[in-house]
């Protein structure tokens, strides 16, 4: 297919996931730390639908290829890459790109496979993982025998979420739009799940913990909730702001920052520097590939679609039915 | 003076400087971990006058003598006190008490005052001191080579950031009500000060570091100034809240604190608990003694009134011309 470029997906406007197409692409020659890779697997995220919608175009200078994240392997390198050879089989992180046949790489974020982990499972690791260990671990500094209360435990951020703090001995508690939605967050490890819709999750959050609410509070919505988050968690806490999904502005009282003695970080993992992801990198690969492997934070993976099916894909995801990573495989990849 | 008590200075209803004073009163019998203090000296703070005026309560079992600040000579320690002796010399952190002959201490907040120091300049260190070091330094993580923007170059918590960022090394630019204080605050070590009745401090901010905005931004105001806070910090900045002077509730735009990757955070000292003051206090006692001592940041001195003559204290305070420290300074004090 080389002499046609790359078979990749692109939006031809914005739109729904209608407007999604295959086209054939040329990729750039390789620059001096990058790594092209045959694409077995890529992972199906919200930023890529705001992306397809319109709301959230790539950083300058990024493909506008869609896909964030991905597991294939390596067939050419730079001549200054000296970690990964041809055949070695990686996890990577990208600003876009991912949903393709193949695709450009940093060597700086990429991981290896590790034996006995499917390529579908490792497309799966890069934008959750990274985002809620830099966030939640690094950031919020969770720690074992702490609590934390998290709104969506049933979105890809949630489940990962989940996975992780119960693998490192820490307490989760989530917020889900749904009874079924609850059921499947406790199903995933979360020790409680409060109905969004029919509790109020500043009251069962306090009851939850004896009245001193979780030492960490990890929100995507923002708006109101932000006010109810910094009423909610318990004194020195700390609340991980990941997303705004209705908005960041909001009327506040910014009181219990000062009287409780909080920390609010926030984060986004695309806009970072490539020497910070790269540093993200290490850190995952060296803390969190064990808790996946041994610890039972194995990615919990919804559902696999062909990357030819990529509108299907996207209509799943904005279904908002699904528990875990929603997946695209490649013509490359055997696995089922 | 002991057949009547301690002399004391109260507030005998809410109200101007004038609703202080001086009354005898005895204090309660050490309970363990506590030493009773004869008071040289005592710092005149802010949230004094706030007390005064009704508007900052002591917290429930403190005692309503006025002071959170005092230097003094040990007279009697509890049995299970056993790193201090009568007769030394100690600066002490208090909830309240420090305005009076004698003064009540838990030992664990207390460090003792070196050579070199009066107990005038000792009783002007703990309560901005451990104020700047935990918010600044510890919750901040200001470095040497950093940049930190604070509001209110010339208040008591300016000064003493001003010192302490000096003296480790990081640029200091404050911002001031007048271009009097704007030239004091730049005498006591800042590197610019801006007058924010006639600049803009984002924009000037921006200018004084190359358009990156500083590192950590320190604010005692809060209302309006948080969102321009947000506005002028770096990209993976820090902000530490330390008071709302103008109010804790404002229409916030939280966006920044995603796509900068910003911390904030805030705490107040008085309402810590005693294990978290007391790990405090070894951290100042390690670490700030050391730079007040050889680095230059001995706290400034603006003047020195009688115990007796509280009220002229208090109203040199709330006239906002002084720059560093008010003391009140007992009988028992022979320094000038």
């Amino acid at each position: 297919m080389s002499e046609a470029g790359t078979l990749s997906v692109i939006a031809t406007r914005a739109g729904g996931p209608e407007v999604l197409a295959l086209v054939r692409r040329e990729l750039p020659s390789l620059k001096p730390g990058e790594m092209r890779v045959r694409v077995h697997a890529a992972g199906v995220n919200r930023p890529d639908a705001m992306q397809r919608a319109g709301n959230y175009p790539p950083p300058p200078g990024v493909t506008d290829v869609l896909g964030l994240e991905l597991a294939g392997e390596v067939i050419e390198t730079a001549a200054d890459v000296t970690r990964f050879q041809p055949g070695d089989r990686v996890m990577a992180l990208v600003a876009g790109g991912a949903y393709a046949e193949e695709a450009v790489v940093q060597a700086d974020v990429c991981i290896p496979v590790p034996a006995g982990l499917s390529m579908i499972e490792a497309a799966g690791i890069p934008e959750t993982y990274f985002t809620v260990w830099s966030n939640l671990f690094q950031r919020a500094g969770l720690k074992a025998g702490e609590t934390v209360l998290l709104h969506g435990g049933t979105s890809g951020i949630g489940v990962t979420a989940t996975l992780l703090a119960r693998a490192v001995g820490a307490r989760m508690i989530t917020t889900c739009g749904s009874d079924d939605k609850c059921a499947a967050s406790i199903a995933l490890g979360a020790s409680a799940s409060i109905n969004y819709r029919t509790q109020d999750f500043v009251a069962e959050g306090r009851a939850l913990t004896e009245g001193r609410g979780p030492e960490v509070v990890v929100d995507m919505v923002g708006g109101s909730y932000m006010q109810r988050n910094l009423e909610l968690v318990a004194e020195d806490g700390r609340i991980a702001q990941i997303a705004f999904q209705q908005g960041a502005r909001a009327d506040m009282d910014m009181g219990p920052l000062l009287f409780k003695r909080l920390t609010l970080s926030g984060s986004t993992l695309r806009a970072r520097p490539i020497p910070m992801k790269a540093a993200l990198t290490r850190a995952v690969e060296a803390e969190v590939i064990p808790l996946i492997m041994e610890k039972g934070a194995r990615p919990a993976i919804d559902s696999v679609f062909d990357l030819t099916d990529v509108q299907s894909a996207h209509a799943h995801l904005e279904a908002s039915a699904h528990t875990g990573k929603i997946i695209l495989k490649t013509a490359a990849c055997t696995e089922e």
